[in-house]
C-alpha cells in the first residue's frame, strides 16, 4: 500500500498555513508580508485586463508566483500593497464589473524566509503613477487574529477605525462593509497590516473590492 | 461634533463576526451554520448566469439576503451547503470560466438567532436535481479555528482528510489546493464543516471554487 505523505503543521516548527514549511518554521519573525490574491473582470476579455495589468505593474520588489487560482506577492509590507494597488487600480475599466478577492497575511507560525524578496529601500515604485487615480469602490473586510482567546477587540478597532474614517457602511453577517474612494481603501488597508502586524503575531485580513456592480 | 457609533465587539456578549449583535450573543449555542459568498462568472452575460442560478436554486430551507458584494444562507448546516451547492452548480456554463468565493462560519461569539431559518427536516431540496452533474474543479481552502493555541492541528486534520480522499493537489503560502470532481469538493466542504462545528466553538473556513480556467 502506498505511503501517504501527511502535513504536520500541528508539530512544533510546522506550519498551518498550508506552505508545506515543516522544518524552518520561524513565523512572524521573518518579517514577511504576503498577499494572495484573484481578479475577476466579469467580462468576455478579462484575459486581456488581466495580462495587461499585470504586465504594468511593476513587482521589482516582491516575490511573486501566478497559479491557476490566484497570484501571490510576498515581502516587506508596504512593497507588497503597493504591488496589490498597482495591480488592481491597473485592471480597472470604466464601466467593467470587476472584483479582486485578496488576503494579506502575516505571521503564520511556520512561515520561512524563502519566497520572498525584502527590499532594502522605502521608495513605492508602482505610486506615483497610480495616487492621482480615482473611482468607487465598494468592499467587503473580515479580520481573523489566531491564537489568541481575546481576537475580538483588535476587530472591532480595525471596524472602529474605518468608522472614524468615514468609510463604513455596514456590519453584516461575517464581515464589515465599507463604501470609499479606491485611494482611502488602499489607506485603510496599509492602516490594518501597520497595526495588526505590529500588535499580533499571526493574522489573515481578507478583503474582497467590488467595482461597478450593476446591483444598486 | 457628531457623536459616533463604535462597534463592542471586544465586550462580553458583542460579536466579532461583523453582524452588529450587541445584546443577543450567544454563539455556537444558536446552531446556525452560515455562508456568505460571490459568484463570479467571467463573460459578458454574467448577470444573466447569476440570475438564472439564483431563480432555480431552491432557499425555501435557509434565511437568504442578497447584497451588492454577496449572498448569504444562513440556517442548518446541511441545508446551507445544499443551498450553495445548487447555487454554484446552477451557474456552470461549459466553458465559461466562473469563480465562487465562499466564507462558511459557524459560532462567532455574538451571533444571534435571527436572521436565520432553521428547518425541522433533513430533506436536501437541491441534492436530488444535482447530484448526477459532474465536472472538474480546482479549488483553494483555508481553515481559521479562531480563539485558541492549538489551531494548527485542526487545519493539518482537514489538509490530511484531503490526502486521504485523493481531492489534495498541493500546500501552499496561507492556503491548500485541491483538484477533484464538483462532487468529491462538495463532499468535503460537508466533512470540513461536520468536523469544526463539533470540535471548533467558532471557525470559519474560506474556500474559493474555480472552473474553466484559461491558465493550465
Amino acid at each position: 500500500m502506498e505511503k501517504k505523505e501527511y502535513v504536520t503543521y500541528g508539530n512544533k516548527g510546522a506550519c498551518g498555513c498550508g506552505c508545506g514549511a515543516d522544518k524552518e518554521g520561524m513565523g512572524n519573525a521573518t518579517g514577511i508580508t504576503g498577499c494572495r490574491f484573484s481578479l475577476s473582470p466579469m467580462t468576455d476579455s478579462f484575459v486581456e485586463i488581466i495580462l495587461d495589468a499585470v504586465k504594468k505593474t511593476r513587482t521589482d520588489k516582491v516575490w511573486q508566483e501566478t497559479g491557476k487560482l490566484s497570484t501571490i506577492y510576498r515581502g516587506r509590507q508596504i512593497h507588497v500593497e503597493d504591488a496589490l494597488k498597482g495591480c488592481f487600480i491597473n485592471a480597472y475599466r470604466e464601466g467593467v464589473h470587476m472584483t479582486l478577492e485578496a488576503t494579506y497575511s502575516k505571521g503564520c507560525p511556520g512561515d520561512i524566509k524563502g519566497d520572498s524578496f525584502m527590499a532594502a529601500d522605502d521608495e513605492l515604485l508602482n505610486e506615483p503613477e497610480i495616487k492621482d487615480v480615482h473611482f468607487p469602490v465598494a468592499a467587503k473586510i473580515s479580520l481573523y487574529p489566531m491564537g489568541i482567546p481575546d481576537y475580538m477587540k483588535y476587530i472591532a478597532e480595525v471596524v472602529n477605525h474605518a468608522i472614524d474614517l468615514g468609510i463604513y457602511e455596514k456590519s453584516a453577517h461575517y464581515c464589515t462593509v465599507l463604501s470609499c474612494d479606491v485611494q482611502q481603501l488602499f489607506d485603510y488597508i496599509h492602516y490594518v497590516n501597520s497595526y495588526c502586524g505590529e500588535k499580533l503575531s499571526h493574522y489573515i485580513f481578507e478583503v474582497t473590492i467590488s467595482v461597478n456592480s450593476p446591483t444598486k
